[in-house]
């Protein structure tokens, strides 16, 4: 190494030793013909100190540079306790400038406040910031524990393939032309779904694998095209085999990492995180649970209220809110696609305030404020309607409201396993009449084997061996265990209305290698962007992306996308056709030896 | 676990208890009424005895069965010392068949010849086959003690974008079209060498990934368009510190994998490879060198051998060979697009023969067998023609003599590094003439400082920073300290003849970046998948990919790539051409910030 030391490592210990540093030039102050440097290299930062004026005079911020001097401790008072350099400084007597920079687009020290695209556009200066890098590197301190925690479970690291066949989680795929295969295209994995159900059959029994993913959406402010997941299969595993498993991997994760320790796990049925807090993915970290006011509410005169499903969510404080803030929440409402968000105020009296009350009985405002847990003081914010999107709407206002009061502790974790999902939720046309059914994790998630004979009759009522991990509202890993019989899967496929034809064209391999002796299965995979974020404290996973995309999948760094040139689109046949005769089902039921 | 045990742990220790196995059924021999079964599951097979006719009788191959019964001693005799748990027997006393097999496309158990189609077809199968399903467990194995050495190190493992922009590296891009800005594409990543640099610019200054990269080449027997690149990267590194990293984690694999400690691993220079192996990646498992003639024959009268570069290989018994083997010679050489092998037979007495000796000065033969180093009986093969050329064609004689006269210790581990590339080197036309540059290594490799002022007048001769490793003949990683200024790295473009614009278009991000207090830096990239299968004693990548895939890419298991149908057309906007004031060159140039 061209360097003695790291700067951030000096300590009084070294004092009167002649070390070579090199970095970069973090801050330049002079004074009294005295040049300080404070040089920082990935260690940290340590202060240099130039006597001779002219030595120092051309350095400017982020030069990268290589100095020599002593050791020396700091005179007396000019000690900086919050350094752990601070003791110390380096009298130079040479130094090397090994390249010099430009004037910065934004400055590397300090809080700055610049707009992302430029962070982006110049990520390799934005990465030398301290928070930048430090994310970087607490998850690839992730990275390491995941792959030391999975290799003491004795999974077997496998690599799949992301040149491969569209994937059926359902959203779009990226596709790659195949220049030998003029007209066909291949897809990027959207997981490795498939591909570790293959390996199952296979008999791997545990697969893991940090692997890239890939999903064309309309990505959202913390979407990118490209994620990476943890994923992990087993074999002869029950429910309870694959959550000692992910559980292990989490705390280590957050022992090592975020210094806590979790507690024991709790295991929330999905039924019941939907009807306490509105949400499959419940934020623990704080209480307000959702009422539900169907029965109270049985016999009200009050339309709206005359509905499937009532409920209610309290805010504490609420009543005192102004007229402007509590019309804020009818906007709110909205934006969410609710016709809006009936309210009661609990006046300091007890009486009750605010429009609904006029249309209640005298009972039904009595006994209000007891049933849902309101004092005096407190907002009742109230939904009607379907169930699901009622409960959701009331779980979204139980947020808002944590939120607002200040109720979430920021420094608290809080995980929980929702479980027992239902296989299928039905599908909706524009009027809101149910059309069919769709997978809520995926296709191949097996029902409970006690909820089997209920398939076909009433598909609604069966419940998963699927397990979704929650960190403080966040979804972070989720799975299931696996359909692993040909005719079980064929009679989810026909649940959800896939024809043969088309189970054939998507995963006819799947159900090919079912044919042949598949064991009893199941996995987790975890989002791993998401996960680091959590761990690093911080809000947008492009915090823990060393290179992310901004919005639309531009990167302002690379200008990619690009346009190609005629004679690659030619070279890789983009717009060879094939013929009629050759379409995918075919190709499909070719694949799957049918 | 559905199972208590895994079949392939039970020893004589176990007699007595009851235990629970689930795995496959692997082989059964029916015998006096009784059923034996060998169960097969990740960890071995075990016997299971089943006394009851009726219990076993529908039991066939590769069905997934999970039994209980009780561990015993074998009856003496019936012991098979061959086995790990071949002492006990398993009692069955119950059997529940978890899955049904079909009839095998080809056995699991045994050697089996099977067209490679059909097993990458099944290839769930035949990773139930215990080579199979071994080599990729050692490849796992690889991976873990990878990332076990690199966190040792201290190196950040950062994962770099996939859907990027084209990389320099020279061969063709796989493109894939972005939805979100119909007519321009990403490009899959040859490597991540752009963005490796990109984070010393941004101070990681230690980056380790295992990186998928893809690369569209015409895929030769043992080529894969997408494999995988260990990754690394450090700053303020000379090349003593790359090699000294690299080596460590080179050893430990070995160690760990082929239970082979490696010994100093020499350094040979670059021109000395090919000078004495013909070859920059020369097999050292054995001798054989190559002798220079030049001299030799410097006033030969043989019109063959007055050639800027004469050369000598010996085999040894050659002089058997018979005429038509010396012919096959000739065709060996003609397929590797030289005119023939000119060669001598020293005959037994001494005297030469063969159709060259005719043309030899009694003075050049009476020195010839001494000066190339063989004995009565052996063959001299001679090459004579431009230098680089001429030693690899000797060099490929080399091997080929290594392996026809069983010279190569098949169980010989042999490393070297192969250090001093220069950093360019001629591109000829048809014709074999000159008519420019291109880079040994890549455009970023640095010319050695003592050679950069030759850089201009003569880059021919001027050497790189650059180092090979190199196993028994096959180069298993390679890298070089890098150019970390813009000006030297505008000089060697400008020795590639690459314009301004072009250099801009490709990476004028890098040059930009360059800008900016550049540390010095180099690493290295080692290929994975060759590795794994050096490891794993097999002869194709294709044994250590789970999924690998046929020739021209395509995958016979999930017929990948397939035609798409014209909705996903219209949506990707495949078929968008952008206008032309949006050139390529423009995009590059506006993310440079130029």
């Amino acid at each position: 190494m061209i360097r003695s030391h790291e700067a951030g490592t000096l300590r009084r210990e070294h004092a009167g030793q002649r070390v070579t540093l090199a970095g970069w030039v973090a801050r330049r102050r002079d004074h009294g013909g005295v040049t300080f440097i404070d040089l920082r290299d990935a260690s940290g930062t340590a202060q240099v100190v130039f006597r001779e004026e002219d030595t120092a005079h051309d350095l400017r911020s982020e030069y990268c540079v290589k100095i020599t001097g002593e050791v020396r401790i700091r005179p007396e008072g000019n000690e900086n306790p919050e350094l752990p350099t601070g003791e110390i400084e380096v009298a130079a007597t040479e130094i090397e400038v090994l390249s010099e920079s430009a004037p910065l687009p934004f400055p590397i020290e300090g809080d700055v406040n610049v707009n992302e695209e430029v962070r982006l556009k110049y990520r390799y200066l934005d990465l030398r910031r301290e928070a930048v890098g430090r994310d970087i590197r607490i998850r690839s301190q992730g990275a390491y524990i995941v792959n030391e925690v999975m290799r003491e479970h004795g999974f077997v690291n496998v690599e799949t393939p992301t040149l491969t066949r569209s994937t059926p989680e359902g959203a779009r795929d990226f596709l790659v032309p195949a220049r030998l295969r003029p007209g066909h295209w291949y897809a990027l994995p959207q997981s490795p779904q498939l591909f570790k159900q293959l390996l199952m059959v296979g008999g791997v029994e545990r697969y893991f694998q940090i692997a890239r993913c890939y999903r064309d959406e309309d990505f959202r402010a913390d979407r990118q095209p490209e994620f990476t997941q943890i994923d992990i299969e087993m074999s002869f595993a029950e429910q309870s085999d694959v959550l000692a498993v992910a559980e292990d991997l989490v705390r280590r994760l957050w022992r090592d990492i975020a210094g806590h320790e979790i507690g024991e796990i709790p295991h929330i049925a999905y039924a019941d995180a939907m009807a306490r807090y509105g949400s499959d993915k419940p934020d623990l970290r704080f209480g307000l649970e959702l009422t539900e006011m169907t029965e109270y509410f049985a016999n009200t005169s009050f339309r709206v209220f005359q509905a499937p499903y009532v409920g209610a969510v309290v805010m504490p404080g609420g009543a005192a809110q102004t007229r402007k803030e509590l019309d804020g929440w009818q906007d709110w409402a909205k934006q969410r696609g609710a016709r809006g968000l009936a309210y009661v105020l609990v006046q300091e009296d007890g009486t009750l305030g605010g429009p609904v009350a006029k249309n209640l009985s005298d009972e039904e405002k009595s006994g209000l404020a007891a049933e849902v847990g309101a004092a005096p003081g407190d907002a009742i914010f109230f939904g009607a309607g379907k169930p699901h999107a009622t409960r959701e709407l009331l779980g979204a206002a139980r947020l808002e409201i944590g939120r607002r009061k200040g109720l979430i502790d920021e420094d608290a974790w809080a995980f929980c396993w929702v479980v027992d999902a239902p296989v299928f939720e039905p599908v909706e046309d524009d009027k809101g009449e149910q059309i069919g059914w769709t997978s809520v994790h995926h296709p191949f998630t097996a029902p409970k084997p006690e909820h089997a004979d209920r398939l076909v009759s009433d598909p609604g009522s069966v419940l998963a061996n699927a397990y979704d991990i929650v960190c403080n509202g966040n979804e972070i890993g989720g799975g299931s265990i696996r359909i692993h019989q040909a005719e079980m899967q064929q009679k989810v496929f026909d649940v959800l209305g896939l024809s043969k034809q088309e189970a054939e064209s998507k995963f006819g391999f799947l159900l090919e290698a079912f044919k042949f002796g598949p064991p009893p299965h199941g996995g987790i995979a975890f989002g791993w962007d998401r996960m680091a974020m959590l761990l690093a404290g911080e809000s947008s996973i492009r915090d823990v992306i060393a290179f992310p995309k901004a919005a639309s999948g531009y990167d302002p760094l690379t200008a990619a996308p690009t346009v190609i040139t005629p004679e690659q689109r030619a070279e890789a046949g983009i717009d060879v056709v094939p013929e009629d005769d050759e379409d995918e089902t075919e190709a499909g039921a070719e694949s799957a030896g049918a």
